[in-house]
């Protein structure tokens, strides 16, 4: 950590500001220059805020030069980390598609999707019960109805599932859900990471919309933290200007979070940019730059959709972009699950 | 809402579309120009959803022509909303100031805080016992030992208080909070806003950072369509590209709050920056735009504060700010509470 | 176009309005719904300008319905557009890479640049003669001197060259330039763009910064207005909130240009994030994305380059690079240039 | 400027890059911790390059910690420029208003535009003659013809003119021309700001839509390192993610600039929002934020404009308005130009 001191500071509080930082255990690296003067602060900075710094009349500036993530931190974690779920491996060279309805709606459908995701070559079935809608007038999913569905197309395919929880409240009710989806609006809903750090159960973390990737792998350091170092890491489109299109699917994100971290990343191509047309070049973009999987939404008659329908495949489609993407991932050198 | 259909589309599949809106009870003016046909919707369209309308096959975009949100909506209610909180008005010119530090941190450090900030002239003491943390490893809050500490300076000072929920388990620990506050990142954390709406206490609903004013006042529109009409909106700066400051405060808000919408907003001008030697600039244009108040971040001592001293004035700086904020709103002849 | 009026508008104002519609040879379909009222116009409205519409009292909103872009939309001109320039095809299934150092330094620099990426298989030579440098105080090329070096290189190794124009003035010297570029932050100097609409060169236009799909075609359209219909766009990478890189490449730039355009795409994965190791995954994701080329900075000791060496691959990475490349550019079914 | 080394570096190629900044004429800070290795650089920084010292492969990360602009930094510079034209001062506490139409259409309209607007108390008649459109088709401005007739008005009333110039070529033209505008979308046209920088007259330097704030002061650097000392600044709204307005008024930019720049900043809250209703509260923001003045669009029949309509006061809204801003001025204690 750097911290630039003003001009003309008074010796005095910078020197004690200096005890505060050898109080805390740190060694300070002391640089006068013409016009600045800087101490590099060494040791672990990873408890120290920017902010609580900052509060010094004598200071003028705070920069990190080194990650605030460590748990999540590929330095201190060179290998890839690999999550086993249900038979299936995520990470490390392991290629998984999740498809699936929007919302469940009922059982004929979201069983029919199972079989025919599975048949396809899906690994995993997604499908929403509990919905975070923007307007409060919107189908808001079947809730726990919808999740008892989810059990039941999964005892009948044998596909594991994935699926999103809203509240804390509801944890108990995912006791049988493979992977509990964090959806992009609750990134930083910190008591509801602090819960599922608690819980043994892998973690699909949605990236927020406007966050930067150092929020997104701080929000996974928060379910490390607890204890839960089961974590997928999944890109779903970034806030831009652009009108074209609903968001903007952050490709960058891929090879930054192999850069950065252990943790296996997917991308999902029907949200980000919330156009059918666009899934298949966004699924081929995405399994090039590296991407562990795909999570895709995939409907047996997206025009009646209860939701979101704009972005789905209908199952012929999916049947079509899924051997597209069975080409590509053998050409990468993947292992495709199941 | 406007729908604009694909060139050349099959008619029977554009009929069978019809045939879903007029059951829907709307009513659909058709419109063939050369290169584009439109469906003009006429009648309750806040139910309809853009995306399930692009499912439809014939379907090349839909744009909204009215406004999606109706109960916080100024064009069905008029008048300026004023809500009224143990004895103090919010809105329609009655103006407040909610002071005090960050963080809760002891009850001399608190009892202080209110002390001065209420002589100072402030209405309100604000001050965090849950704390929303970038990272795990940072100082989280009091928690309840922090909300028994504010409710003890309120006893001894009489100001209400203004503090922030971060979970819907909590909601029983709020009960003698006079305002409960939702923070930024929990803005579309669409489970606890169903709480709020279902509580019956003003919400200060802080604006997500990234958020567009339709998406907070579809916020607004959650709390009230569970019931809760006290809603006071706070804007607390966006994310930019800017590197000079943290976030950067909207005040176009203000303003469009005032046309679109019917509920009081204020100014947060403290987290907004994130700078102490921007309080002040801000304030006063938030008072000039027509915010209907402020929250401000006030400490006894902000080198050592637990967090984000780096926006805390001190409590001699806050007794400045305060007097000029006084006269502002004199000049703008608005009614200072208390 | 869409015209929503406010409520309750007064009858002779909006006669007026229509009248000045009717004046300009627009069809206008009136639809009168209970809170609002719509007039849907027909016929070409690429000559209409939202602001203008709005100045009318009785307007409430604009919204267009069809692109403003004409001249490249693809609904007119359904083929690819295919450029020759000396001997290559661009755009159509056509791959082109073009390389070389970010600024002309010397002879014997750019000679070996030119020979290493030629042998490496790149079918133009970029370089900067004239450098748009953020500081007055930084390198900003060898201008004219640049141009004759690089016209030297393509003498020696026959590689045609691209390089950036920044200014009106400079039209002369680049009239033996094969492909004449404009940057970034030019995109919207509408002089140049008109300048160019008049030269009978291929163009390689580059997105601006912080440019939508719509302002960036907009730009094309300019040329295209001027009578030079040889365009080839470049995403070069948005501003986001993202602090590890320098700027995000945009991939759904290439689904969008294919859809709503007929003009070829290239896409440079070096100004994009401005790190070397992001240069090969934002490249293999390009070429799946259907990029027609890729743009990529390769320096022969990139650590003494005077500009941007950051993002340079030196000429044996580039060699690893470009034979990846080969084999996915095989792998996509394109024919690889010269 | 702080230089982070990767870990485990070659201690010879660190000991080159050490040599590197020595023959530059800087010191050198080296600090060793566990994890991270820094050399903080002393001495002139300004005409380093991060993009340069990146491309060495010991390095990991380089952040400035001083300002790249020098001569328009406060630091250097601490006391207010006054810009003194046409017996006019702007900056330190002088206030102006400068108004007038978005084009010059005839010499009725601007002629009476500049005697309403001068009774009004507007200290500067502003009028496009080179109008920027985003389209190749819209209305491009009465260019030279435009220039003259704008003489005109000034001749008539004595009002000292401000207009856009969009190209080098133009120069000569605006001889006569008392302010001269450079335009949000040519702020980082770095050889128009050349050419600016060796004239002898006052620029408005309109801020990028996206531009940060060092990047628009940086490009008043440009200007001042070519000589002219004349620099206006003007902040015209930024481009955000807020749907209601066409810009968003960035007013944190006004005590940014008084905090680290000397230079004059006016606001434009016409075009900010781009909606007639929001000028009167933008203006009342920025006159408290402590801006120096203000551009505001009037025109004498705004329905018939042929550009930009939709943000236009009519002479009498303005008047309106204009009293409105005389009031504050005198209440914040600024001198109302002329």
């Amino acid at each position: 950590m750097i911290v630039v001191l003003k001009q003309n500071s008074d010796k005095e509080r910078v020197e004690r500001l200096m005890q505060h930082f050898t109080d805390m255990g740190l060694r300070i690296n002391y640089s006068e220059g013409e016009d600045t003067t800087i101490l590099g602060l060494m040791g672990d900075t990873t408890r120290l805020d920017e902010g609580d710094i900052m509060a010094y009349d004598v200071v003028e500036r705070v920069q990190r030069v080194t990650e605030p993530f460590k748990a999540v931190n590929r330095k201190f974690h060179p290998e890839d980390t690999i999550i086993e779920v249900a038979g299936r491996k995520i990470g490390a060279g392991y290629f998984n598609v999740m498809a699936g309805p929007c919302s469940v709606e009922n059982e004929a459908q979201i069983v029919e999707c199972a079989e025919r995701v599975k048949a396809a070559g899906a690994s995993f079935l997604r499908g929403g019960a509990f919905k975070p809608r923007t307007s409060p007038y919107s189908f808001q999913g079947l809730e726990a109805e919808g999740l008892k569905l989810l059990l039941e197309a999964k005892r009948q395919t044998g596909l594991p599932i994935v699926t999103e929880i809203m509240s804390e409240k509801h944890l108990d009710l995912f006791a049988d859900v493979d992977i509990i989806q964090l959806g992009a609006r609750n990134m930083q809903n910190f008591m509801l990471l602090k819960e599922l750090g608690r819980c043994n159960k892998p973690i699909l973390l949605k990236r927020g919309l406007s966050a930067t990737m150092e929020e997104f792998l701080m929000a996974a350091e928060y379910i490390f933290a607890g204890g839960n170092k089961q974590v997928i890491l999944c890109e779903r489109g970034i806030r831009t200007f652009e009108k074209m299109i609903r968001n903007n699917l952050d490709l960058s994100a891929v090879p930054l979070v192999k850069m950065f971290s252990h943790l296996p990343i997917i991308i999902d191509p029907s949200h980000a940019a919330g156009r059918r047309d666009m899934v298949q070049p966004l699924s081929r973009a995405a399994i090039a730059a590296g991407a562990d999987g795909l999570i895709i939404e995939a409907h047996n008659d997206p025009k009646h959709a209860l939701c979101d329908g704009a972005q789905s495949l209908d199952l012929d489609q999916f049947d079509h972009v899924m051997s597209d993407i069975k080409r590509r991932a053998e050409f990468e050198g993947r292992v495709m699950m199941p």
